[in-house]
């Protein structure tokens, strides 16, 4: 049996959207091919708020990510953290004999503005790293504010992860000054995993100029080259059947109007944190807490895996709280194509399996 | 009109395979999602005769390529190439600043076990790559002599680009000695593209231990210790969808018979190659020539641009030249679930154009 998945990624696909990635091949040197990417990448910048270039690349979230900071980091990354994202660009920074700084915010706080002035105020670095939305714990940063601070720095390239925001959250990537913003297709966006996108700017591909071994495939600026001057055409065979499904779902995101969609994200959103402070506890304070996924705080100590295995026989699936966290709380995502409907029912659901009502 | 593509890769995908694309989604924490990833393991063993472990990678081919060279290159990479995916191969470690030689064969010729053991009879290499199938030129080069010589180097990691040969020609890794065996979706394998696959031997994974900055994507020894650790899981979310499609198609292979299947690519080349050599000429050797795409010379001159654009009108798609051999030659792929009957056919097709009967 299929789950409905309340998971933040995989999340689920509409059937017209999946049914895009079975369109049969063409070749990816053709004319076709060209229109194709340039159609995504044209409908992206829409949905980003950004005049910027977009790079497709055949990954995860993680690959740019790990192209991002290798590509332009010339002196020194500074990367805050609240969670497991946030820590991974620091991990991504080290295995690449990248020189960077963590600076993590105590568990369920977020990055604040002072933080970042503070660290940028010495100097000391050139790239910075932000997440916009933690997936582990539910965390949105403010990052309007930080985006304030960090334009006091114009040397500084900011890279902002919004894989698990972007399509669900207004981002105006061009009136933050986001240099490079990262998302990947299986969260807001409603896709199935296996392709990641981002915006970037004049500023981040300048900087790139001046690093030497950005490597290959994760290579922002190679991309960027290549896509100038084949006409969007990629370096690497893409994956064309998430390009399909992709170019198709920008269509229907836009058909339903970029407020609306946000809108609905926060109305699902305001649910959750509604029945979560009923029943529970919220892990974050509203003030920064995610519109995407809503991570709750498992006050009344029920069994997460139980909970979700009785779900699983109803057909529906949430996430236990990740790493550390896992039964102390649980994740209950709200992104993509899922409506309020779905999320009340889901709700519905779990007070009968836990006699909350 | 959807073309036929008679290219090397994207290939035409059968439409019971291309409908796998368009399964739900899963959680890629779940059990199933383990289920799917050891069987595509259990099955891709079987394909490349061989005990080792397989990675799978959401990326192009020459995202494992790189992750090899850069994971496993501890001194220095002796890297053989006989056209552009070879040299490809080299970009890499000079782009990872991995310390690497680049020996090339003259054009249209292959690599010889001869010039393999005078360059690890220096003993400065470590590591070896080698392309079994160069996608460019159409050269097939004898893996079986030069493995023999790899074999009197036990310390020499071998990486094998099966890029556009595996499950199109017989590879027997075990008996070769291969550690590292490349290929994606898109060219043998008959699916998508979007996802690359390996082999990795015990040898490589000791490699990549004594190397520091492998990078956080495409770090071979981290893929490996995680679906160790995570029963088969990988460490960022995975294109399941080439994932169902990939372990759908794989049984698909295995039904038809690995020697059948092998053996009908060979059948194919023999067509093609009998018809080039009766109207134009073949661009290399047939000892050596590949047994998934054939590249013929253009002794006619005529303009295969104009021949690709009639073909199109008629529903057929083949291959120019690559780079500076384009329009000098051009390429006809027979691989995947290409039939003979439809290799004749597009000959036939083609004899009537150029009216060659």
């Amino acid at each position: 049996m299929h789950k409905k998945l309340f998971i933040p990624g995989p999340v689920d696909v509409a059937e017209d959207v999946l049914s895009k990635m079975a369109t049969p091949m063409i070749g990816h040197r053709t004319k076709d091919a060209s229109k194709l990417q340039r159609s995504i990448s044209d409908k992206l910048r829409q949905l980003m708020y950004t005049k910027n270039e977009i790079l497709l690349s055949t990954s995860s979230g993680s690959g740019l990510m790990e192209g991002a900071i290798r590509s332009c980091t010339r002196k020194k990354a500074a990367v805050f953290s609240v969670g497991a994202f946030g820590n991974r660009w620091y991990d991504m920074a080290v295995a690449n004999n990248v020189s960077a700084d963590l600076f993590k915010s105590d568990m369920g706080e977020p990055t604040t503005p002072e933080m970042v002035d503070e660290v940028l105020a010495t100097g000391n670095y050139d790239l910075v790293t932000i997440t916009h939305n933690e997936t582990s714990t539910g965390i949105m940063n403010p990052v309007g504010a930080i985006a304030e601070v960090i334009k006091k720095y114009p040397d500084v390239v900011f890279c902002l992860d919004a894989v698990s925001s972007l399509a669900g959250s207004k981002i105006n990537v061009d009136a933050l000054g986001v240099d490079i913003c990262i998302a990947s297709t299986q969260k807001a966006l409603g896709l199935p995993p296996g392709l990641a996108v981002c915006s970037i700017s004049e500023k981040a591909i300048e900087a790139a100029k001046n690093v030497k071994h950005r490597g290959f495939y994760l290579d922002l600026l190679a991309l960027y080259n290549y896509i100038q001057k084949k006409d969007y055409q990629y370096p690497s065979t893409p994956s064309l059947s998430h390009m399909f499904a992709l170019d198709y779902q920008l269509d229907k995101i836009l058909e339903e109007g970029l407020d609306e969609r946000f809108n609905r994200h926060i109305q699902m959103a305001e649910v959750v944190r509604a029945w979560a402070k009923k029943n529970f506890d919220l892990f974050c304070d509203t003030s920064y807490s995610s519109n995407t996924l809503t991570t709750i705080k498992n006050t009344r100590g029920i069994s997460v895996a139980d909970l979700n295995k009785k779900l699983a026989e109803k057909g529906y699936m949430i996430s236990n709280g990740y790493g550390d966290l896992k039964e102390k709380t649980f994740r209950i995502a709200h992104m993509a194509d899922t409506t309020v409907e779905q999320i009340k029912e889901l709700l519905n659901i779990i007070d009968e399996m836990l006699e909350l009502k």
